[in-house]
């Protein structure tokens, strides 16, 4: 299915300087920490320098003032190492779609809206009254943008994806298909049996280079402001609760669920249906693992997982020790056998 | 970001007695058990009093007959404690959009669909055959309501939600965004290696003030009707299998997994990421804690968590003795040295 | 609200012979494993045989040659069970709605969209330039379909699906509300503190026969292609990464998430919201209970569950231990007691 690539054909295109077999055929591409037999992948953060002893990828593209000693695979020496990469790509076809400047005869737009240069708005598109909608930002088939709504510069929006009124967006912003940003958040009051509804007169700001994954769910504060810091990725079908403030730089994988009110620190790792309770702080380069359930707030550098969350090496002795249950219980068992065996024999 | 209010201020507005210092700022609003300092909260009912003296909210409103005993927050006195609470919010930004009775041009509507007064409907919404909206409703923008679907007065269908074929919606009800209500139960049988689709001809029936969040699927009965009963809150991406019916006034927070045929009782809640077996019977009044997975019925007025969910003592206990497994491991070992040492001494 | 049918009025309708009391009231249909009293089933493969003994079915469709030793409900005996299942489906209300040749006038066609026989495109509808409709498909109201996508014939999007560019889905396919195939798989590369996106550039290929419930997400491959095999059923809300690979006739139920590049085999169950880790292996025949978090690759014919899921008889001994957590503890220090007494007693 995939049309591989040799190394030298690669080396040539991205006019990088190849130390290995030009014959090597490379089949895809991948980062440092994900690569499999095959893949080219690249370094240029020497602090990544170190998976390049033991990564599975068929070669590297490294900076020139790269350290390579111990490095057993081809290597491609390059300036720029992630531009050199995203050039590798469109070997492979990657090509980014020009969306012309163009408003489309069926999309509905709302007194008031403004649009700026090379804005493309697709069918079907509908823009509440007071949307902006800034330079070279791509609308895509049947979206809303509900009243008031900003969206900055570069942002592509996919198909059918629902950004509701009072929202802010950044620049070089990706939101994909079936998402909804600013839906209420979820509060009631309790009186007389039944559960009022706490109106939800909050914003959602997604800041510059975010990317956001489809039918995610980010919901509006209360009061306030649900927030996604500058780079953060989320994938797909991601809850976030209102008032959630996420840092800078965060991975949150699929089907991550943050109750209300949590606060997030920057490059931050949150691994696929981890849960976390609402109202908790969870620091700066924490990794929490998949299907974790946070109840606490968590400290700085931390990796925690399981359910309640544990420190890592807590959390690994009780599993190993899960493991081997049968084994304790045994021993518990024999031993009372033992001391039964001994009393008997000094009475 | 929030513009903070005096106490004196929201006192003066919503006509209440103010019991403390005037000048105190409120920076929001929130329910007893969630509210933080800088909060204004209420209690009408007494059965709530009880958190009056651990609540860190700054100000609470109660009623005329309250006993304000060991209160030790400024109390605003209102004879109508929820109007009062509803009213404050108004200070702070909450406006109920009023929208207008008219169908706008782009709206497709199908033969034989019957609009009552003031009903609102959307850009690019698609009403299908034999749809019958009630009074005052509002379908926003590319929403799509399905053949002979019925909803009630004074509902709110917010912009791309689906609402299939045969579906029976009440009065007060709101839907967010990207929800899906009564696409087809999961059912098929398998013959010759391969499985058959078993036709999903039932409805789905929502009653009066229920709440349904973003990205929510709720699939239709194979026969007869999957329910959400009166009141009942549902957040975003939870999934609602066929058959299944929930009584009034639940809380089903994001996330969770309720598999066909379950039904569930009045006043239930449900926190988040927990997963429900098809074909139980979850009384009122329970509470299941996050991520649980809940393999069979629970009784009136239980609480239960963990995977398997077992009652809630039982499961704190085996959590404790988790975290401390590593002690009575040693202590095992311990003790096998000892019985050693004893039997070498007595030989 | 279901019109039961008695089981003499059945055996009409489907020219079945009956064995057994033509009075007895039918009120469902359901497959042997899940069939409840009341409810009429099935069996056409000897497989399933088995069930007939402990089903708790009102009544079952047979073979003319099977072996109804031992069964002690009534029996319809049919030359083909399956078929004669679905039309008593008929009695009880499923109609097979048939949609028109037609395109809706609102509905938005870029140049170059190839539309065969019997195709009926509904309200709204948008396919982008190069998209190829195969006979007697229907894609309902406010659905997306992305640039050269290839969909086969006789198959049926149900309203405000997205599906992307180059996706290539088969005939009889079933695809709910909501749901997006074909978004970006979720890949970044780490470079001086922020992440980079890796251009998403591969294919979805939605083999024939697979029904997906609503509000999925399949991502689109890196490079190559994600793979979902024929016959295969996706329940709601189930989230599928990019460059994953699912063989024939698997089941996965709601709000499962697979991560990406992990590969599994045909006639595979997985139970709702389990999680499966990336660039793993499952088997054929494997069964993976509910909310299991597997980590590691599953052998052909092997049943897995819990968190590290484990081979289910595993997995039973560590639940039960962990029931009886107290029990042991106790017995320890009951033995360290005893231990201590016989030690001063023996000096």
């Amino acid at each position: 299915m995939i049309m591989p690539k040799s190394l030298g054909e690669i080396a040539d295109w991205i006019k990088g300087e190849l130390r290995g077999d030009p014959s090597i055929q490379i089949y895809g591409i991948a980062g440092i920490e994900d690569a499999q037999a095959g893949d080219l992948t690249f370094v240029a953060h020497p602090k990544y320098a170190g998976f390049l002893k033991t990564t599975s990828a068929s070669a590297v593209i490294v900076g020139t003032k790269a350290d390579r000693e111990g490095i057993n695979i081809p290597v491609i020496v390059h300036p720029h190492p992630y531009y050199a990469f995203a050039k590798a790509m469109e070997l492979f076809g990657a090509v980014k779609i020009k969306y012309p400047e163009r408003v489309h005869s069926t999309a509905v737009l709302a007194e008031g809206v403004k649009l700026e240069g090379g804005v493309h708005v697709g069918a079907n598109v509908v823009l509440e009254k007071g949307v902006w909608i800034k330079p070279d930002t791509v609308i895509l088939a049947s979206s809303f943008v509900g009243a008031d709504t900003i969206i900055g510069e570069n942002t592509l929006i996919h198909p059918n994806v629902t950004i509701r009124e009072n929202v802010e967006i950044g620049k070089n912003v990706i939101v994909h298909s079936g998402t909804v940003i600013g839906s209420d958040g979820f509060g009631y009051v309790k009186d007389g049996g039944s559960h009022h509804k706490i109106p939800q007169i909050g914003k959602v700001k997604i800041e510059d280079n975010v990317e956001i994954g489809a039918n995610v769910t980010i919901d509006r504060a209360t009061l306030g402001v649900t927030r996604i810091g500058k780079g953060t990725k989320i994938d797909n079908l991601v809850q976030i609760g209102h008032n959630v403030e996420i840092g800078e730089n965060c991975i949150i994988i699929a089907q991550v669920g943050i109750s209300g009110s949590t606060k997030i620190g920057n490059d931050t790792i949150i691994a696929g249906q981890a849960g976390l309770a609402g109202h908790i702080k969870i620091g700066n380069r924490v990794v929490i693992g998949a299907q974790s359930g946070v109840t606490k707030s968590v400290p700085d550098d931390t990796t925690v997982f399981g359910y309640p969350a544990r420190e890592i090496h807590k959390m690994k002795r009780i599993e190993a020790h899960l493991s081997h249950l049968d084994r304790y219980i045994k021993r518990l068992r024999e031993l009372e056998e033992e001391v039964k065996r001994n009393k008997d024999s000094t009475h």
